[in-house]
């Protein structure tokens, strides 16, 4: 297709009323000149509904396609919160140049939002709430709203201030709507809403919100003035962050970024893996020393090598089990530290039911396929016993980990493959000294 | 605490207007006789909201408590969602009992909700929703807000249907807000709003939710009659379910249900956690056919069984660490099928960088321990070829998952286990056979 097909088709897509989510992937596929053509010909608001879709390394590049000027008219077409994200992504002389470009108080705005980081209440809100003071009656609140228009994350909650900013209470439009056009809105609004400061920790906040239901909770300072609102719409957003966050943590791979998953630079990468890699040689040396600890029994029996994989494999598959059960329960809430002990039993009587089911099976493999019963015991029993502790140790480990307030989520793993692999030969060899004849 | 203090604390809290969510968590706490007196003293709405707001297990657990005339009361007081997704815990004959006891229009209105699947959009719908026909002008429209005062999840979006039921457009309550009184509805509403089928699965929804920053979806049939609406905040629900199974499939641990895990049947969970073990007893024993065929290497050198473990475990943080990346990403949208070649070379690099770094870490051990300088050569250079191996394995089975249409979650961790390992002692004793001089 030429440029200008695809410019056409683009522009068709955006005059013919296409979310703006959708747009942001299509103006993905193009070219620099591409991008470059088709923001000249978009209005400054309609660039600046695409631009708020695309995630934060890809806003970057298209600002830099565009002359200063123009870039500085789009990001005041943003929402406040979305433009002090992308401000955030610039190296910090282009930030100030195009700041300088915006007018005194919508700059102020966005360097505001700038001061708090990404993963707090401060970093997630957004200043474009509707506030309106205390003496004020239904129906004038009615005639605010027509003139502010605000958008439809933060118009369902009208929150109400006394003349220092201060939030003194809230309103919903359903209450708006029930209440005679004469009433003032410090007679019918809720006193003392739920309130977060500006440095809660962005998974604190999910938690609130999804706990109550919430479409959207007010920020204020310390003295009680009303600085933001987090919305739902963001609190989606930050849900699928912090699962992600865990999941790569359980996978040992640390808080790598997937936004920009090819495009980031690999020393990055590797930065990020290494350290656990690196405890994986530790706890792997330490596995050795046990072999090395009981080289002669295995001289003389040298088949007991080939089942150290089995012995390893199954002791890896319930422990992870149980650490990821563990993990997962202790961050949703479904655990508290006051269970362990019920939930030790539990995994005690799960784990040994596992590991006398794959003993047996183990064991067969191993007396059938060597030919003697003898080492098939010693599997079978070595398997029983591993397989039991495995799971014990990974669901102790994330209840440790938690009691020191170290997220499990991030250290669980490396140290319960290294303690099931210590124990899991200790138990196989000291079998295997005991059973076996010719020792 | 005797029990008329214990009941007398927790009125306290329902009176004082606590939410009825952390109320959900005062009440787990009482005993069967505790609850039984607690749920006497409160009315059938007060008894509502707390039950609205506690796990599907537990409420089963305290409408058993009460009477069968009480239980329906209350249950009528529920929104018609909660009310199914709870008599659907029920035992079949006790659900019939307890809808026979509700009025005919709304025991139809759950038994209708209780016919989709849970996981689906008519399992999450609400049937609580606002539907005005066309010709109302915008002062009629407030007029019913009014009289309905629907809650506030659905308040938002007002819905307009045709005479037959058919979703024809919908508004917003800003939209209603900014709009003259004399105008009728169909002159303002937006045509052809974006609808989901019944069917549809809640991911898919979340999804969508979450891309188009939503509060809410209207549900069709596939004539357009408009059945029921997905509000955000039960997205926030299932958003935070679909990352649990997620995590739980990647830690092999099957689909274990959390919300009841301390009270959840020993056999159950067995049951959900065994195939993936047994697997891994798989897996373990064609690692151990490798070991078989060097046996004889083995023997001659045996120390070289000091480093399995050592060469097994760093195989496995690399390959988990790709393999969690991968899943992830393919999972968020971050990588498409499209990518793999991309990726591939991306993990090479990564892989053999991380498997330069710690294969001189472990040569180095390997050297110094041992005092044999051969030795740390060929564990050095298998440490760094396995990982690069393990690097590129765990890149790859969640894209062949992905392309046979498996979910890479489910299906990933037990196969780069078993590759990698085989892989790894494979190129272990290869370079052992070919490097040292006393076999």
């Amino acid at each position: 297709m030429s440029i200008q097909q695809t410019l056409e088709r683009v522009l068709q897509q955006v005059r013919a009323g296409i979310h703006p989510s959708d747009l942001a992937d299509l103006v993905d596929e193009l070219s620099d000149q591409q991008k470059q053509e088709l923001f000249l010909l978009l209005s400054d608001a309609e660039a600046a509904a695409i631009i708020e879709e695309m995630e934060g390394f890809d806003q970057a590049a298209v600002l830099r396609l565009l002359t200063r000027h123009r870039a500085s008219a789009i990001l005041k077409e943003m929402a406040a919160d979305d433009a002090a994200d992308l401000v955030g992504e610039l190296p910090p002389d282009e930030a100030k140049e195009l700041l300088n470009l915006i007018e005194e108080d919508e700059a102020q705005d966005i360097k505001e939002l700038l001061r708090y980081p990404e993963d707090t209440a401060g970093g997630l809100m957004t200043t474009d709430f509707v506030a309106l003071p205390e003496d004020l009656t239904i129906r004038q609140a009615f005639d605010q709203l027509r003139r502010l228009a605000p958008s439809p994350e933060v118009a369902y909650y009208i929150y109400v201030v006394d003349e220092s900013g201060r939030l003194t209470g809230v309103l919903s439009l359903r209450d708006l709507i029930a209440t005679g056009d004469d009433v003032r809105l410090a007679e019918v609004m809720r006193r003392s809403p739920m309130t977060i400061s500006v440095e809660m920790n962005q998974e604190e906040v999910a938690r609130l919100v999804s706990r109550y239901d919430l479409l959207a909770l007010p920020v204020v300072e310390a003295d009680g003035r009303l600085l933001g609102v987090v919305t739902v719409d963001d609190i989606l957003d930050v849900m699928v962050e912090e699962a992600t966050e865990d999941i790569l943590h359980l996978g040992r791979a640390g808080s790598v970024e997937l936004t920009n998953i090819l495009s980031m630079p690999f020393t990055a990468l590797v930065r990020r893996r290494l350290p656990w890699l690196l405890i994986s040689v530790v706890g792997g040396t330490l596995s050795g020393g046990v072999i090395t600890a009981y080289e002669s029994v295995l001289q003389s029996v040298i088949t007991l090598a080939v089942f150290i994989p089995v012995i390893m494999d199954m002791g890896g598959a319930v422990g992870t089990q149980s650490s990821t059960i563990v993990v997962r329960a202790l961050s949703t809430g479904h655990l508290a530290l006051r269970d362990l002990g019920r939930y030790l039993l539990h995994e005690l009587k799960v784990g040994s039911t596992l590991g006398l089911s794959a003993g047996l099976l183990a064991g067969l493999v191993a007396a059938l396929w060597k030919g003697e019963s003898e080492l098939g015991l010693v599997v079978g029993l070595s398997a029983f016993c591993a397989l039991t502790v495995a799971a014990i140790v990974g669901a102790i480990v994330p209840f440790v980990w938690r009691l020191m307030r170290v997220d499990p989520a991030v250290a669980a793993s490396p140290f319960v493959t290294a303690i099931k692999d210590i124990t899991g030969l200790l138990i196989y060899f000291s079998f295997a000294s005991l059973l076996l004849d010719h020792i």
